[in-house]
């Protein structure tokens, strides 16, 4: 117990770079490393997808649980395409347990995560932060490659190298993931715990224009699922 | 000579993407691929930078050395700052052999080849291209973290743990840094015996507005200091 105060207290002094996709996963994430002590720093990106919803949904998350600072980066992939969230490719639907399957999908967007966690890292640079928090999760997913433990060490072993105060500092980047493990029930739990309002979520890849969910396609599933191996009413509103 | 033959009808099916700032280096790089047989896709950034006119400059060169395609992806890295060359630091002038000292200098853009990199992957990827080039130089450069051998090799083994094609196709993709290990007067005369015309090529930091470079930032100092031990005229127009 004291040395779990003990590290609050240091954290509380340390800014942490959050990477916040107003989705259910990175908005645990947030209120998980406030919850540690960090004070949070959010970033967010207009990356050229779909569902820019996530874009108001992230301000409105990043406000209530308290960041610091919320930056909004421009980056446009839709120039490259090749995924079903940034190109003319069909979002897939109600595709059941195939979800979890060993292929990955056409919501793939090729390096997305490397590209997001490549700021997160500029960001904290010029902070002076030592640590990212980037709500991936190797259980309830799509099968991502990006989101994959050994895809994150190789990262931080990168950063450490790649950076000014990775060199300097003898690899001070930490690339937090502490949702890796979870299933997507007990991140449900997990941030009810801590207070997160999932009314402010938004994790479908194919939105309705008025931001409502589709409720079909592989993000929808797996969080309608989720909410429902939790046992808990999820307050976004599903087509019937 | 048969191999080399080989190797360059092997290469000529082969797509590579080129990160092309528009200067000296990023451009005999583009050559180099070009002379071993790469089909070249270009990148380049519209960052925050001072000197956009390296963006005019990547144009004309990609367009002269016949990249089959040139995407300019905007990505504002002023977002973050903590440059010299995106914040309202003063870029350092005549710093003489100190340039080649351990130390980091301002001109440091936190994480810059780290994001440039993941963007030319994530083309790579949507390319189905294995090969990606860059222009990093460990001999006559700044200290940068991201221009060492180690760091690309990091980056490199990163790259096939992140991506789909990196894991489905066993390792696939190649940093190529073909400068690595030549020090500026050699990059230039290879580059002149590739045709490259460095009269297209920026390298100032800092330049006038009439796109003149400035002659005393330490990129000026490298160049001017290439082309006199080359012995070959820089086509550029420094101050008097």
């Amino acid at each position: 117990m004291r040395n779990f105060i003990a590290k609050i207290i240091l954290n509380h002094m340390k800014k942490a770079v959050i990477l916040l996709s107003g989705g259910l996963d990175s908005t645990t994430c947030l209120a998980i490393a406030k919850k540690e002590g960090f004070t949070p720093f959010a970033l967010s990106f207009r990356y050229g997808q779909r569902n820019k919803i996530e874009i108001d949904a992230s301000r409105k998350i990043a406000n209530s649980l308290g960041a610091k600072d919320h930056l909004i980066s421009d980056i446009d992939l839709s120039l490259f395409g090749g995924s079903a969230l940034t190109d003319e490719i069909e979002v897939p639907k109600d595709r059941g347990d195939s979800i979890l399957s060993d292929e990955i999908p056409v919501t793939y967007v090729p390096a997305r995560n490397t590209i997001f966690l490549s700021f997160a890292l500029a960001y904290a640079e010029v902070l002076k932060a030592n640590d990212i928090f980037i709500g991936v999760n190797a259980l309830d997913y799509s099968g991502y490659p990006d989101c994959r433990p050994e895809y994150i060490a190789s990262f931080q072993s990168m950063a450490n190298i790649a950076t000014k105060s990775g060199v300097e500092g003898n690899n001070q980047f930490i690339i937090h993931t502490p949702l890796m493990e979870m299933n997507k029930a007990d991140i449900i739990k997990r941030g009810i715990k801590l207070g997160v309002d999932y009314g402010l979520t938004r994790s479908c890849y194919d939105p309705f224009e008025n931001a409502n969910p589709c409720g079909h396609c592989d993000a929808c599933t797996l969080r309608i699922k989720g909410f429902k191996e939790a046992n808990i009413t999820d307050p976004l509103t599903y087509p019937k």
